[in-house]
Order: structure tokens, then C-alpha cells, then sequence
């Protein structure tokens, strides 16, 4: 059923950077959410216009025009904000909007990290705010679900570390022979932004396989926190990203040293994730998909999960592939919003994979 | 709301050939639909397999396998049976099939032409049942939506016809200086169906601009059929289609050899639609889309339409952009049913577009 | 044999406007031509850089840098110049450069069309030069190569003027049913230039078919001119220009107005195109390229060219394929370039295409 | 300059398994070649049928048709047999073949290992032929040219093989804190040769990115005998496949454990290459393309390598990006050919590469 008689008061929303693809995929989901009224989206450049002739796949949901107006005013006239801004930016408008009493979705990495002496090493900036980290929740559902109920304030996850913390995680149980867990992230082009540059233009891009952070890429502390979380280890993960030649989807390929049997990894996962809706495992070797893939969740919440043993080198090598602007981000936030406003956690979440395309 | 408390008793519905493209986005759809309950899905081939193997986006929604069963057998189960099967296939079970009293939606093109003479030249078969064809309604919903709602047999139109006769029908009012039609069709591999052979291969087809049928396309008698239906002209189809380098989409981009102003043209669209819900009308000449484009339809049940006028050839060049999939195939089809069977029209179709993918 | 052992004088030669695709694709062809120095490229915006910063194919065979140098400066050091700059630019410098007494090939649209009337309603601007149009020669060598072989001053044709040039004027001699030819072109992203702006964004283009120019193409004089020069008649060229989801090639598809059988149609190609090294007939059926297409020619010089006959419409449906930096812009320039000062008229261009890529 | 005046007596080569993407560049490069003529090219499912049906670029280049014909019979018509088969294949033929005296260049894996032992465990079958073993040199050429020189048969390198030989052996005189190395290798579609399966379909295949080795990856036990061979250390590789959405090309991206600063590393690269003429290293960090892409190596026989420098993890990340089909097979089968007939080492392979594309 695709709208609903509002017999319920609606939830306000407003989306601060509305014009960028995260932007873009939060409205994409919750146009259709029959909790929700999106009231505001903000956008500096595109004010003025129609959301539809920048995210065309709006046309025909809503009527809507961009404003230019500050998170501040937004505040005021909505229950919840989403900020879809660049790291180091909402970490200007946080503090202001906490006293609005709003509650806030970060979809930026400003209140990921738990430590703030991680900001100045990993993102250049000192976080001067160590006491609203803490009241943040570090919004994955599967591991913080009960703290996310009872938030006000959600980070939500980065994409590469979702894929990432979500295929490690279940596997830190085992006996680990090295500390140092080998992450390596091939990215669709939606994952570096709507932003104009040279390097981006379809004949340089195309057809290229593009190491863009091989080393020191921000999700790695964020990754090591929520490890540690769900593990009780420290781990170092050494992640190298490369953009490939398509629009959407993630797959991570993890090492992790360790020696397992098969019968034994399954179990792993599955005790780890019970019945989680949104956590898929990839065991069907009669499948033209084998291991996870992109391909597979493209247009869906769903992250899949698989592993190959590898008894040469004896490391497990593990795979998360997810749809990097839903599980990877909007996803997620839309989740974390409706369990934080006791909501059915899936609404406006559970829908196949656009396959194929 | 992705589920409903099933106070109703659900229609209960089979699709025969449910393994190839067509019958896998039938599925995809059909799976989250709160009024049916799918009861069997037929395959030779796949008989025994979880469906999810060939369809992954299905694994979560679903644990039902494949039967091989017969469409008579089938029929025993169920209100309502797709058949997914090739053309000159459908027609061999039909016949028995409308003795048991089921409905049928047949998405081949076997029952689409009303004149049965047509069959022989465009599909090489002599059609034995022009009895039957004049049971069957021509399943576009804005052309055909009352005789749909009082159907038991629906014969849903070809991917390449929906966008065609969608984007011409409304200017065929225009006074026209040939009875000829251009019609270029680009179209993305899932158009070609699943089956194997080696021009499909990966490395032969990426990067191919292949002109698969440039004349004699079987589409062509059922376009002049429709085109005549809406406008009471007679019109010839010069139809080439091309297959490029996508999965999901088509862009079909006509020459209709008439005069007339910007105004006017959109008059004409807006008065031959009205508030179609599926239609969307493609006129931001500041987007990046200013014309109809399968990427922003991808995904959707939307037939996009838009148009430019050149003066110096003086005609019409209009675009329909549809997914051929979803408008062009299985969105038709469910749409068709749900009218046909008192449901919400929009029910399980009405969502935006994967943007961007 | 990669190099030669210069016993003779080579030619100068100076590249203005070298840091777009078609300049790079100049110097690709150039840098391992026996017979030339590369003497200057120029580029305002990269002036001091390598040339394989911007080209970095060329990383390996050039450590020359570009220049911020005036078209004239540079005819002071080169015996021969590649003006490969937008249109209505090249007019600008043209009437100055035939005085330094300089060879000239300019690869802009500004000296192609013998009427000086038709700049006005195609490229908006008065030609003031009819005298200089005249010493130009259209540098499409299968049509004009003895013209080629005297002349100093080279306008080469656009990249959809030749597949459509190529592909059309051999059916002239039919008779035809109508003087309007239907064109539709398919275009690699490489067509649109390497400039900046959001449209061409890798997410905004992939999997995206855009009618970028349905009409109004402003090859379509030079087409005219070009088959009246060819068939001593006047067709009119209805052209829609789209570009597809790759980098390199086009295919044009042309309905042509008249009757035949194939082995008339074969004798008329072959007999108009005799030996030519550069053009191929694409005749094999049981190929999985029965027709001319993109991915067969890409990286080569060849043009392919073959058709089919549609019997229901009367129409012949002839196809041309080329790699649209190559055929389509700097394999013509270069093979007149060799035709004109006696060299070799194959080097540096005779080589299979890029299969498959 | 492309072709000689023959006044030498030309090398008379034959192709096994010609039909292949293998079979097919090696054809692609040779057919220029002015020391060489290709006597023969055998295939059996294509027997009789003209070589450019299967590869379209030679289309113009030949009119040889594929043989049905055995290695032996071939042996008594060339002087030098490439061998593109299955591995496990070649050593069927290699012990007759070697009793004629003709020159052997086998792409298959079959004679790469020097140490027999490695071939059950990797490949599953016993090598009966370690003698044999000892005859062939292992053909990289930057790393065995003497031993080429003066061989009589060679064993080319894997694709995945060279591109992390290649952009790992350098780093190897560093002190190593790990000896495993871990290796991701990102490849085109054209590595998993032109076979028919379901999971190549296009629509299956396109926005994929296929874990498709893991583990167990048979290059391994090459790149560390190579690597041992060149560094004197033994390492382990962990090495994971995938393929990803384009046709040709390789990336291998590895992680060594040790400490360094970057001018070192640039010293230990320049001094490990010094003038190789098909190895480039990549510094360039104001290009689009800071580290080594598939995309500026396609069509070339070049491998492109560079780092960057994980202080966080104490690793140096290497990038090796090189032309699957090319410098990955025929390119330094060619090379080897070149070297071992007293050739011009470059002959034919000293190209741009095709860029963009």
C-alpha cells in the first residue's frame, strides 16, 4: 500500500543538504513513508528549484522546491532533521540545534567517532564537543539497537565501514593470528559525492578502476570502534578504496587470519545475526552469485554476507556488499528513525533488489 | 507499509515461465503485493530450485521453488496465471486453459492482434483462434482501462510498443505530411531475454551498439493497431531497434512528420493523459534530463514523454523512455490485474525510480 | 617497425587547442609517425604541464609540455597546423594564419560548408570569409582526394557528418521515394568533449541514453553538402543525435526512401568504394556482428558500413560505424594530412581496432 | 611505417586455440608484425570459418580461415608455435611438439612452475614431464630477457601473475615485518576467456563485481617463485580475484609490511626497472590518475606501477595496472618472440594506449 489515510499525527522531517545523492536517497525513501511529512530541504545551490530536477526520480511524489535556510530555522518548524552535509560541517550547526530540542539525524562522521582525540589525527580538525559525542548513538541498527531506541541523536554509519563492520564482526569470535585485518573496498561513483570535478567527468571515470584512498581513508578508526564493540578486541584495519566502473554498490573483501571450517563460520554468522531482516548469507555455490555482490542488493537495505577459507594462507576472507546509499546511508538513517519513533522498523525498507540492471 | 493484515482472502496467482527476466520482475513485484499470494511459479529448466537462485533480489521475500508443472495443472491452483512464456508458446495452452475458468494474463504476443492475418507474416504461424484473440484486451491501462476492468483475459502489450504507441498516440491528432513513422528504439539487454548464447557474452556485448532487428520488427503490427485504436488513423511503423550498452530501459525516439507550436503539443499530452498517474510529462529544460531518459524511469512503472519540434524537416521528434521491465512488461501486467480485479490501480507500482543507478 | 631512421626531413607540426579529446587523439596517431616532429601543443588552461598529465597515454612517447602560445607564434616554428578548437573559433585565427603561409587542417566546423549563407542559421554567426571557404577542402579522402592531394587548407568533417556521409551516399543513386533521410546517431560520451559541467558527471551519465540533440544538429548542411556533392542530388537530413552509455564510437542508422535487393545494394557499395583500405562492408551473418557496430571499429581508422532492406516500408535502413575520435575527427585529419604532403596515405592509421574492449 | 618490404626471410608461426580472447590479440599483434607470417591459426569449433568472423578487428588484415588441425601437424608447416589452450592441455602436445623442433610459446601455465611438485596441489593433475620443466624460461621479459634470449620455448606469465610480479618484486629488498602479501586483483571481463556460461550473460554480468577466485587463486604459486626468483625471499601471497564491470584490464593492488619513505621507494623502482621500455611509473599526483588505472594502460603493452605509503599500518600499498590481454599475455608472449628471434624487442608493441575508452 503505497500511502496511508494520516489518521496518525506525521512525523516532521527536514533534510539539511538535500541536493546530494544521500540527500537524494532519504527523500527517495521517505516520499513514500506514511509516517512522515518531509516539510523542508535545504540546499544553498539549487534553492528555489524543484527537488524532482535534481533527484528526477522524485517527479510525480512531490511537489517540493529546495530552500536556503539554516538548520537553525529548519529546526523550528520540523521534529527531525537529517543532516546530509560534508565531515567538518555539521559538526558548525550540532550545537545550536541540540538546544532546539529537534532530534537529529548525522549522516556525516562528526559524531561517529566515540573518541574525540580520533578527529584531529583522522579528519583534521579538533572536535570540541566530547560531551555531545556522547549523547550520539552510532545508528547500525543490528549492533545498537536498543541504545537507538532511545536516542535522540543518531551518527549513521560511513559506507564503507557498514560493509565492512557488518562482514567482520561475526568472525572476531575466532582466534586471530595477526591484528591487522585487510580491508579491501570497491565502490560505485555515487559514493564520492554529486560534486563537480575533472576526474569525475563519464569519459575520465569510465572503464577506470581508481584507487582514490588506498591508505589512511577515514572510515578505518570508525571500523576499529564498532569492532571493538561488538568484539571486545582491538583490531587495526588496513583498508585500501577504489572506485569501479558503476554507479552504485559496495563490496568489501576482508582477510582475517584466522582457521575455521565451514560448518562452523555459518554458524558464526548466523548466531551473530539471529533474524536480522536486513542481513543476508550467502551460501547457494549454484548461484551465478557465489559470494556477495553488489549486483544482488542494488536498490535494496539488505547487506549480504559470505566468506571463502582460504587454508593456504589460513585467513578467512570475508564479503559485505551493500547498495552504498541505502544500507551504506539512507538506509540506515531512515531504520534508525524508525525504530527511534516506534515505528515498524522496516517501513518504507523492505523491498527487493532492482535485479537486473 | 510493506504488508498488510490479510483480512481478505488473497487472489491467488501462478506464472508459467517464471524464470526468465519478465517473469522474474513479475515477482519482484508481485511478492510485497498485500492482495495475492503467489502459488506457484513454473520452470523446466530451474524445477526444484529456490527462485531466489536465479532471481537473488527474491531471497528474503520468499522460499518458494520452481514446479515444473503444466499451465493446466497450474490453473487447478490458482485464480489468476501469468504466462511468461515466448511467442507461439502461450497459444498452445490457452485453448485448454480458458476451459478451466482461470484468468489469464498472457505477456506474450500471441493474443495482442486483433487481426488474426496479422499472425502469419509478422510471427510465421497461422493463428488457429480468432474466436479467442477477440476475448483478450490489449493490457495498456490508460488506452484500454474499462474493457481491463471487466476482462478475464489480458494480453499485455511489447516493451518496445508501450513506449512507442505511449509517445505517439497523442500527436497523431496533427494534421500529418506522411503516414510514415520513424520509430529508433535503444533498448538494455534484459530486453533480449535470459537465454544463453554467445553474442550475450559479457565481452562480445559491453560496449556494442547492436542493431538486433532494424526492419521487420513483430512489434510493428501491434504499434499501427494501437496508434489506429487512439487516433482512427492508419500509420505505417519504420521501426529500427538497436540494443546498447545497459541492462534495464528503453528510449524510443519517433518522427512524426506534422507542424505545430510548443504550446500546443503540450496541450495535446496533457489532454490525452489527464492525470494518468504513470505518465509523466518531461518539460525542465534545466535539468540534466531534458528529455525523456531511461535512467531516471529505471526501476519504475513511469513512461516518461516529452517531445522537440524541428522546423527544418518540419516534424515532431518525440521520446517515450520507459523501463522495459517494469511499463514495458510486468508493470502493465500487474497494473492490468489489479484493475481487473477491483484492487488499488497503483498497488505494489507506484514507486520512484532508482536515481541514481 | 615502431621508429624510423630519419633520413629525411620531417614535417613540423603544431597542435592548437591540444588538451581536448580530439587534439589528444591527434597527437595518439602522431607521436609514432615516422614522417612528423611534433613541434608545439598548445592549451591556455594547461600551458606548462606535460602533455601526458592530461593524455596520459602519451606517457612514454612525448615529454613535450603545452604551450600558452597564439596560433600565429606557432606558425612561426611549424610547417603545418591542427586547429582543433570549438567552432566559431578557428574563424577567428584562420585569416591571419594563411598569411604566414602555414598548411592548415582545421578540425572545427568553420570552413566545412562550401555556402558561407548557411553559418547564420546553423552556427549563428556570419561568415565573413567566402573567399577563404574556397580554399578548403573537405578532408574526407574516399570522397575528395585529389582535391586533398593539391591543397594547403583542410577542413575536416564532423564525427556524425562521416559515419552519415559515408554510410549514405553510395544508395544516391537509387531512386528514392522520398527526399527526407532519417538519421538517428548513437554517440560515445568522447563526442561531447572533455569540458566540464554537471550533465557529464559519471553518476548523472552511466546507463543514461540522452537525447542531447534530437534536433537542430548542426552536421546536417555539411551531411547535405556532402551527398548533393556525391549523387548530384538534394536530400534533406533528419537527424536526432543521442548519446549512449560508453566513450568511443557512433553509429549512425539512416532510412533511406527506396526499393532494391542485396545484391544490388552490395554492387552499388562496392562500386563506390572500390579499394578503399578504410572502408569495410560488414556482409556476415553468422558473425555476432551482422551489422556495423561501434565495438568493432574502436581504436581503428576503419569505417563499417551495411544495411538492411525493409520490405514492408520500402525503405533501406544503411548503417555506419566509426571510432568518432578516429574516422570521425583525427584518422581523417591525419590520412589527409599524409595524402597532402605525399606520405603514405595509411601510416600511423592502418590498424586493427581495440577488440573487444 | 605498417609493413616492410619482405627482404628477409619471415618467421613462420602458427597459433593453437586461435579462436580464443587470447588466441585473438596474439593474432591482433602479429598481423602487423613485419618479421613474421601466420602460416596457421586451428581452432575446432570454428574450423573453416575466416578468422575476423571470431575477431572483427582483423577484419582487412587477413583472410586466414581457422584450421582443424593438430599442434604436430601444424609443427611440420611453422617455425614457431604459440600454444593459447587450457591449462592442463598444453602438456599433451609440448612432449611430441618439442621432437620437431619447433619453437614453443605456451600461454597456458603448464611449464611456469619450475618445481613439478606445485602442480597437483594447484592444478590437480601430476606433471610427468620435469625435464621438460627445465627447457622452458618463464617469459618476462624485464626479468628473464637472457634466459629468453637463447631459448628454444617459453612459458608466458599469468595475467593476474604479472601485474603483481611486477609491481611487488621492487619493494622486496625492503625488511619485510610479515612475509605475506596480500593481493587484490581487480579484472576485466575478456580475463575469464570467451567461453559460454550462464553467469557471462551481459544482463547477468554488468554491474557485478564477481569474488570470483577468493582463494586458492593458481596464480599464486607463479608469483611466488617469481618473486623469489627476483628478491631471493620467500613470501606468501593471499591472493583474492574479482571481476568487475569492463572488458579489459588489470588492477592488482598488494599490501607489503615494511617501512619506507617515498623518495626510497622511488629509487628502489627506478633502480630495479632502470630504461624498461614498458614499465611506467606513476607520480603524477596532479593527474585524474594518481595511481595506476586500467584505463590509461588498455591497448598498450605497458604496466603501469606506484605506491602509497600506509604510516597507520606500517605497509607500502603497490599498484600494478596493465592490459589483461596484452602486457597479461600476448603482449609479452610477443615481446618474448621478439627477444628470442633476434627481433626488435618492441617490434608491434610499442603503442599508446587507447585512451579514453
Amino acid at each position: 500500500m503505497w500511502a496511508r489515510t494520516g489518521e496518525n499525527k506525521l512525523l516532521k522531517i527536514g533534510i539539511v543538504g538535500a541536493s546530494g545523492y544521500v540527500g537524494g536517497e532519504l527523500l527517495r525513501l521517505l516520499v513514500r513513508h506514511p509516517d512522515v511529512e518531509i516539510v523542508s530541504a535545504s540546499s544553498k545551490t539549487h534553492s528555489g528549484e524543484k527537488l524532482s530536477r535534481i533527484h528526477p526520480d522524485l517527479y510525480g511524489f512531490t511537489d517540493l522546491k529546495f530552500e536556503d535556510i539554516t538548520p537553525q530555522e529548519m529546526a523550528g518548524k520540523v521534529d527531525l532533521i537529517f543532516l546530509a552535509l560534508p565531515h567538518g560541517t555539521s559538526i558548525k550547526y550540532v550545537p545550536e540545534l541540540v538546544e532546539t530540542g529537534v532530534k537529529i539525524i548525522d549522516m556525516s562522521a562528526d559524531f561517529r567517532l566515540k573518541n574525540p582525540e580520533l578527529y584531529k589525527p583522522w579528519y583534521g580538525f579538533e572536535h570540541g564537543y566530547p560531551d555531545l559525542i556522547k549523547k550520539f548513538v552510532y545508528g547500525m541498527p543490528e549492533l545498537h539497537r536498543n541504545e537507538i531506541r532511545n536516542a535522540r541523536y543518531i551518527a549513521t554509519p560511513g559506507c564503507i565501514a557498514s560493509s565492512s563492520i557488518y562482514s567482520i564482526a561475526p568472525f572476531l569470535s575466532l582466534k586471530l593470528s595477526s591484528d591487522i585485518i585487510n580491508v579491501d573496498a570497491k565502490v560505485g561513483s555515487s559514493g564520492s559525492g554529486s560534486g563537480l570535478d575533472e576526474s569525475k567527468v563519464f569519459s575520465e571515470r569510465f572503464n577506470s578502476i581508481r584507487a582514490y584512498k588506498p591508505v589512511g581513508h577515514r572510515h578505518t578508526p570508525e571500523i576499529e570502534q564498532e569492532l571493538e564493540y561488538a568484539s571486545k578486541k582491538k583490531v587495526k584495519i588496513a583498508l585500501s578504496a577504489h572506485s569501479v566502473n558503476m554507479v552504485r554498490g559496495i563490496l568489501t573483501t576482508s582477510s582475517i587470519y584466522a582457521e575455521s571450517d565451514e560448518l562452523n563460520l555459518w554458524s558464526l554468522l548466523k548466531n551473530f545475526y539471529g533474524n536480522e531482516k536486513f542481513v543476508r548469507l550467502i551460501m547457494d555455490k549454484k548461484s551465478n552469485y557465489k559470494y556477495p555482490d553488489p549486483k544482488t542488493v542494488i536498490g535494496s537495505n539488505f547487506v549480504d554476507i559470505g566468506f571463502a577459507i582460504d587454508r593456504y594462507i589460513k585467513r578467512i576472507v570475508s564479503f559485505g556488499a551493500i547498495d552504498n546509499l541505502i544500507k551504506g546511508a539512507a538506509g540506515n538513517a531512515v531504520q534508525s528513525m524508525n525504530i527511534m519513533n516506534g515505528f515498524e522498523e522496516y517501513e518504507s525498507l523492505f523491498m527487493p533488489s532492482l535485479f537486473p540492471v
